[in-house]
C-alpha cells in the first residue's frame, strides 16, 4: 500500500468507499467499547481482593502500637510512609499520607496557597490576579482543569522526547505571573514519556521570577513499568531542587490508584520540611487524620519494594497484552498510510496517537457513531483545545484485549477516512 | 458538709489541708489518666471490626453493580447515602458522602465558600475583609480553629437550655459581615444541648443582612443516645430552611466517626439541590471519588435504621457507665461545696464541668500535675479564652469506667482546691 500523500485522488476515492463498507460491517455489529478513561480493569483489582484479610489478625494495630481504627496520625502510619518514600526515592519524613486521591491532594495543595499563599508568597495567591499555570501538552485533562478552576491562565508547552520542553519553560518563569507547572515525569499521561536527567536538573535549577514558583510532580506511573527490559528511572527531584537551592520548589505526588484499588488506595504528598510544616499546620486544621485502616491494609500489602514490584508484574501482565492489541493494529492497519504516529510507551496507562492534523475530532465523531468512546479530542490540551486537531489519548486498560484490538481497528478505518476526506477537500 | 460560700476562712483553710493531703496521696501514685478529647475506647471499635468481611462475598459491588474497588460515583454509593439520609431524615439525593472525617468536609465546603463564593455572593469570601462567623460557646475547639484560621472574627454567642442563643444571633445576622454559624444541634459539644424546634424555627428564618449566610449544622450525635427513655430529637433543618423562603441556608454535616471507626468511617455533607449543584461541580474538579469500598462496606453493616440503632444501642451500653462513673463522683464530691455545676447529658460524647468562675485553668493544671490530662481551660470558647475561666470539658469515652472514676475524684479535689484558693484570696 502506498502512503496517502502518494495516492491520486481516484485512489483515494476508491480506497475510501471500500474502508467506508468495512465501517458500516463493524457499525451493523451494534458495538459499545469504551477506551475513554484510564480505569483499571476488574482482574487488576482482584490482584488485592484479600487486602483487608490481615486487619482482623493484626488487631487493627501496627507494629508500633498505633490503633488505626481511632484518631491519631495526622501524616499516617509511619508504615506505608515508608513504601511511599522507598517508591518515591526519599525519607518517610517527607511523605505526608491522603485517602484514596492523589487528585485531591493537588487540588488541595493549591487552595492552600490561593488562601494562604506559599512561604516565599507575598501574597495568598487568590490576590495575585494575572496568575499562569505551565501546562505541557499533550498533557492531563484533571490537571488542566484544576489550575483553569482555579482562574489561572493555562501557558501551553509542548512535549519533547525527554519530557516538557524544557527550554520554553525556562523562558516562560521569567514572567513573575507564572506560578507554576504540571509534570508527570514518568510515563507522561497520555505519550508514556520519562523526564531525562538533564530536564530534571534544569527545571530544579531554572531561574524563575516568582520566589514561591513551584512545580507539581505528579508522579502518578512511576513504578507503572510494561517492560523490564526497560525501564523508565528519573533522579529524587526533592534532592535536585534542594541541591539547586530551591528546596521549595516542589510538590509531587503518587497514589496507588493503578497499584491496588482505582477508586479505595491510597495517596501521599511528598516535599521538603519547610513546606511540609506549612502543609502540617493547616492540613491539621482541616482534618483529624486521613483513612488509617486502609493505610494499614496497604502497608501489610506492600511492606516494602519487593512487594511493590511483584504486585507490579503482576498488573503488568495483564495489561502488557492489551497494549501490545492495540499497537499491533495501529502498525498493521495505520504505519503504512503515513497519516498517523504513535508512542510507543514502557510504561503507564496510555497510547497517545496523533492522526493527521485537522481530523482528531472528526475521527472521534466517526468512532462514537460506530460504537467506539474515545477520550474527547482535544482534552490533551490546555481548555479542550489541541491546536493541532491531532491527538487522541488512547486508553487500553479496561477492556479486553479482544475488545481493544477491535476498536483500535475501528479506530484506524475512522482515522484513514477522515484523512482521505481531508485531503480530498484540499 | 456546707457550702464553701457559708463557710469561714479557718474551716476553708483546714478543709484545703485535707485535700491537699488527698492529692498527694494521688500524685504518689504516679498515675496518666486521660480525658482530653472525645476519643471512642478499645471495646467500642471493636463493635465494628468485623466490617470488611463483607466485602470478598459481594465482590465489591454493590447491588445495582458498581464496582467500588474503581473510578466511578462522585457523591458516593447509593445504599450509603440513603443510610444517611434516614439518619438526618432526608432525602438520599441531598447526601454526599466523603471520606472519613466530616471536620474536613467542613473546611473543604468553607475554601470553597472563601474561593468561589456561595450562590448568592458577590464576590468570594476572600475578598470579604471584615468576615465574622458566629460561635456558640462552650462548643468544639476544631470548629473555633477552622474559621479562625480563614481569617473570620470569631463572636461568641452563649447556650441556653434550647441551643444557641437565638436572640443573640438574631441581632448579630443583621450586621453583613456575619456570614455564618457553627451549631452542634444535637446533644453539643461539649454540654449535650438538643436544638428546641423553636430554636431551629428562628434560625431557619430569621433575616440576615448577608444574602449568603451560611449555618454550618453539625449533627455529629445525631444518633448517639445514652438513654432510650428520653431521646434527643430535631426537625430537618433542610426542610425548615427550605419552608422560611431560605434553601440555601444550610450545610448538615455528619459522619460514622462515632458509630464504627473514628479514623475511618464514612462522613458526609447534606444540602439542598442548588448548592448540592454548586458543590458537585467544584468536588468533580478536586477528585474522581471518594473511597467507595469503605462506603460499601459500612452500607453493608449499616443498610438501615435498625441497624444503626442496634450499633448505638451497644455503644451506649459501653460508654453509659462511663458517663454514670463520672456524674456519680460529680455528685458525690462536688455537689455539697456549692463551687461547680455540670450537665447531664442524654447522649453525645461529653460532660461539660463549670467550676468556680477564675479556676478552670488553675484547676486543669493541678490536675495535670497530678497526672490527670484534662482538655485545656478555654478550649471550649473561641480564641482558647474563656471570658469567667470556668468551663471544662470532660471526655469520658476513652479511658475505663474506673480511670474516669479516679480521675475525677481527682479533679473534684482540684477544683475545690482552686476554689479555695480563690476564696482565701478575696
Amino acid at each position: 500500500m502506498k502512503k496517502f500523500e502518494e495516492m491520486s485522488k481516484e485512489e483515494l476515492k476508491e480506497l475510501r468507499s471500500s474502508l467506508a463498507a468495512k465501517y458500516d460491517e463493524y457499525k451493523a455489529m451494534g458495538l459499545t467499547l469504551d477506551m475513554t478513561r484510564g480505569k483499571p480493569a476488574p482482574e487488576q483489582l482482584d490482584l488485592t481482593n484479600g487486602i483487608y484479610e490481615s486487619l482482623s489478625t493484626t488487631g487493627y494495630k501496627t507494629a508500633s502500637g498505633v490503633d488505626t481504627r481511632n484518631y491519631s496520625a495526622p501524616a499516617g502510619i509511619e508504615e506505608m510512609r515508608k513504601t511511599f518514600g522507598d517508591i518515591l526515592g526519599t525519607d518517610k519524613d517527607n511523605i505526608f499520607l491522603g485517602n484514596s486521591s492523589s487528585l485531591n491532594m493537588m487540588f488541595d495543595c493549591l487552595m492552600r496557597a490561593m488562601v494562604f499563599g506559599e512561604i516565599e508568597s507575598d501574597c495568598p495567591w487568590y490576590e495575585k490576579k494575572g496568575r499562569k499555570w505551565i501546562c505541557p501538552a499533550p498533557g492531563y485533562d484533571r490537571h488542566f482543569r484544576v489550575t483553569e478552576t482555579l482562574g489561572f491562565e493555562l501557558i501551553t508547552v509542548p512535549m519533547t522526547d525527554e519530557g516538557p520542553d524544557v527550554d520554553a519553560i525556562e523562558e516562560l518563569v521569567k514572567d513573575p505571573d507564572v506560578l507554576g507547572m504540571w509534570c508527570v515525569p514518568v510515563y507522561s499521561n497520555p505519550d508514556g514519556i520519562v523526564c531525562s536527567e538533564e530536564t530534571c536538573r534544569r527545571l530544579a535549577n531554572m531561574k524563575t521570577a516568582a520566589p514561591d514558583f513551584r512545580i507539581y510532580w505528579d508522579n502518578a506511573y512511576v513504578v507503572h513499568h510494561l517492560y523490564r527490559d526497560s525501564i523508565g528511572k528519573i533522579p529524587d527531584m526533592l534532592a535536585l531542587c534542594a541541591e539547586a537551592g530551591n528546596p521549595n520548589r516542589v510538590y509531587e505526588f503518587a497514589s496507588t490508584s493503578k497499584i491496588t484499588f482505582a477508586g479505595a488506595g491510597i495517596s501521599c504528598i511528598a516535599c521538603n520540611k519547610d513546606n511540609m510544616d506549612k502543609l502540617k499546620k493547616i492540613c491539621g486544621v482541616q482534618t483529624i487524620c486521613s483513612n488509617k485502616v486502609n493505610q494499614l491494609a496497604h502497608a501489610n500489602l506492600l511492606p516494602d519494594m519487593e512487594a511493590v514490584d511483584k504486585q507490579m508484574r503482576r498488573q503488568a501482565e495483564l495489561i502488557r497484552p492489551k497494549f501490545d492489541a492495540a499497537l499491533s493494529v495501529l502498525d498493521e492497519d495505520l504505519a503504512e498510510s503515513g497519516i498517523a504516529h504513535w508512542t510507543n510507551p514502557l510504561g503507564g496507562y496510555f497510547i497517545s496517537l496523533f492522526v493527521m492534523p485537522g481530523t482528531a475530532a472528526a475521527t472521534v465523531k466517526l468512532c462514537k457513531d460506530c460504537g467506539v468512546a474515545l477520550t474527547n479530542a482535544g482534552a490533551t490540551y490546555p481548555y479542550g483545545k489541541d491546536p493541532e486537531d491531532s491527538n487522541i489519548r488512547l486508553a487500553p486498560t479496561f477492556p479486553s484485549a479482544e475488545d481493544i484490538g477491535k476498536a483500535t481497528r475501528i479506530l484506524a478505518i475512522c482515522a484513514k477516512i477522515t484523512a482521505i476526506d481531508k485531503l480530498l477537500e484540499e
